[in-house]
C-alpha cells in the first residue's frame, strides 16, 4: 500500500487529500479541508502545521505533495501562498516524510493530458482514472487529490514496487 | 526585564538577535546565525523552525519581531524570503509568542531615523541608542537586533510598563 498525501496549500482554506494505492491498483481516498480560524498570520500558519502534523500522524502517509506557488504576478498572493506551502512542508519535514512540489500546471497535465483543463476536467480525469463511481470532495480537497495522483504518476516505477 | 526576539529570516542564514531591556533602560544582547545544512527545501525550513524554537525555549522573550519581507520585485525570492518568516513565525505561535512584522524601511527608520539608512548607519544607531561599546554581530544578527530594537520604540509605554 503506497499512501501519498496531497496538499494544496492556502491561508485561509488549504485542501488535503489522501491517496492509497493498493498493489493491485484499487485506490482508497480521504480528503478534507483546513480552514484557520480569524487571527494574526502566524497563529494561523501555526493551525495549518500543526493540522497537517495530526494527519501525518494519523495516516503515515509515504510522502507529502504540495502545490508550489509560482505562477502569480501578486507578490503578496504569492508569499501568502508560499507561506501556507511551507506551515505544510515544516510539518512533513518534522516526521521526515520526504516533500515533493509540484506546480500546478504540472499537475493539470500529469492528471488530464492538459496543462491548461480547468477543475471540472480535472475531477472527470481523477473520477475515471481512480476508478471511482463518484467524487463529492469540495475544490480545494480534489485539488489536493490531483497533486497527490500527479505525484503518484510522477515516481518511478522501481520506487512504487520499494515502497509496496 | 522585556525580551524581545528580532529575526532577520533568510533560507541560507537567518540572523536572531535577542535584546533584554532592564527597568533601568540597561540592555543587554545575544545573537547568531541560523544556517541550515544543504538540502530539500522542506528540510531546511523545517531547521530553521527548530531552531528558533530552541531559542525561544531558551530565552523564553516576551516577543518575537520579525522582517516582512514585501519590496522584492522579483516573486521568488519574496516567496522564498515569506517561507523562512513563515518558518519562524510558527515557531512562536507554537509557544504562544506574539509575533509583530517591520518592512525593512520601518526598521531602519525607527533605528536611525531615515529609511534609506545603510547597514553601517543601523549598527551605528544601535551601537548609540543602546549605550554599547561596540557591537561585532555580522549582518544577518545585526539586522535582528535592528528589528528587536525596532519593536521595542514601537510597542505603547503602558505596555511595556504592564511586561516590566
Amino acid at each position: 500500500m503506497t499512501r501519498i498525501l496531497g496538499i494544496d496549500p492556502g491561508l485561509n482554506a488549504t485542501g488535503w487529500g489522501l491517496l492509497e494505492i493498493a498493489p493491485d491498483g484499487a485506490a482508497g481516498l480521504r480528503w478534507g479541508t483546513i480552514r484557520p480560524p480569524e487571527g494574526p498570520l502566524s497563529d494561523r500558519l501555526n493551525n495549518i502545521n500543526w493540522r497537517v502534523k495530526e494527519l501525518i500522524e494519523r495516516h503515515r502517509p509515504d510522502s507529502v505533495a504540495v502545490e508550489r506557488p509560482f505562477n502569480h504576478r501578486n507578490v503578496k498572493t504569492a508569499v501568502t501562498l508560499g507561506q501556507a506551502q511551507a506551515a505544510a512542508m515544516i510539518a512533513a519535514a518534522a516526521f521526515g516524510v520526504a516533500v515533493h512540489e509540484y506546480p500546478p500546471r504540472q499537475v493539470k497535465e500529469a492528471v488530464t493530458g492538459l496543462g491548461s483543463a480547468d477543475k471540472a476536467a480535472v475531477k472527470q480525469a481523477l473520477i475515471a482514472r481512480l476508478g471511482l463511481a463518484d467524487l463529492d470532495a469540495p475544490a480545494d480537497a480534489a485539488d489536493a487529490l490531483a497533486i497527490a495522483f500527479c505525484h503518484h504518476l510522477m515516481t518511478p516505477i522501481e520506487e512504487k514496487l520499494e515502497i509496496l
